[in-house]
């Protein structure tokens, strides 16, 4: 264990409150384990999609040596596939980190960067298509709450990216301890990878 | 209908990440009928106990009007218990406003504040001595996924405040609106406002 993994998370104008905020609640409830860098392409002030504003720690170029890096999605994320400063700084972090996780469409850029090449992986039920056009190299898989491949885990839609950080922390701290962050945050944490009702709930897309 | 409502969310020093970014998801994704204003007694940029920064639109002088008040739990509650101004503050908005809504030690502020005299009201379980402490004119509920009581919502710790933002879309818009919501975030709403598995999982303080 020694000291604590620095968990590095991309910002983009445009990025889901909840693909961020929900991992980095749990995260921190497993404060003793975990320290945050919110970083982006020049650093400052960003706008999520629904129009609250984070401060970046960082920008790409002063961000500081990541051990674990969080890709969020959102509707940003289809400006930012074509960004070829994002997918080039998301490819070479990716390599140097221990972990890396998406949440949403953040598995879109992580494909479109190359970082998802020969994994199984999954997405969003409501952009799948888009995000599996994204990569032919990927094992898309329609169905899963989250997936966890090699060093990288993806979640489906925002509220899954939550009971993904609790199997990430259970996986690298103890899983005493994600259940005590689940606990504090009074979650019922769903610890199935594979029970995905949303599924069927939302309709997959037959194209992906 | 009609025009947008306002929700209007107060943030402080050391306020808990979930509980603000878990209900603004949710009203974020019934976006045609609400709008945020993040507000903060001077404006500016305001840390979260866990770390991430937050950028308010307004101070507690310069903000709008606002239909809808929502109070976020979080460490920084004990501080602003003892904060005079704060509690003017909300004492004066949630007279003005339509709804008043609290997540976690969010109820506690509100208690303080004399919002919830003679009303039923939870708060998180981990504090819910401290909070009960706010104020003897509360009848506080032990065991609550949320209480709705007059204009007021309060829910339990942490995640509960998704359910009871669901709860809220469902009274003021639709309960399609609120499933709507819930499925694209992928997250199982917990509709019944009584289920609260952790009443008994975290332990309530007996002394409360």
């Amino acid at each position: 264990m020694g000291s604590k993994r620095t968990l590095g998370v991309v910002l983009f104008e445009g990025f889901e409150l909840l693909d961020v905020y929900g991992p980095l609640e749990m995260f921190g409830l497993a404060a003793d384990h975990f320290e945050f860098r919110l970083i982006s392409e020049t650093g400052g002030v960003v706008a999520s999609h629904q129009g609250p504003k984070s401060v970046c720690d960082d920008s790409f170029q002063s961000a500081p040596a990541i051990d674990m890096l969080l890709v969020p999605g959102g509707i940003g994320t289809r400006r930012e596939v074509n960004n070829p400063v994002l997918l080039d700084w998301l490819n070479e972090r990716s390599k140097q980190a221990e972990l890396v996780a998406s949440v949403c469409t953040g598995s879109a850029l992580l494909a479109k960067a190359g970082v998802l090449d020969g994994l199984r992986a999954t997405s969003n039920k409501l952009a799948f298509a888009w995000a599996c056009s994204q990569s032919e190299k990927v094992q898309w898989q329609q169905q899963a709450r989250w997936v966890e491949d090699g060093k990288v885990f993806s979640s489906s839609g925002v509220s899954a990216g939550i009971d993904m950080a609790l199997a990430v922390i259970a996986k690298l701290v103890s899983e005493q301890a994600a259940e005590d962050a689940a606990n504090f945050a009074e979650y019922t944490w769903q610890r199935d990878a594979d029970c995905d009702p949303f599924a069927s709930v939302v309709g997959v897309s037959e194209s992906a």
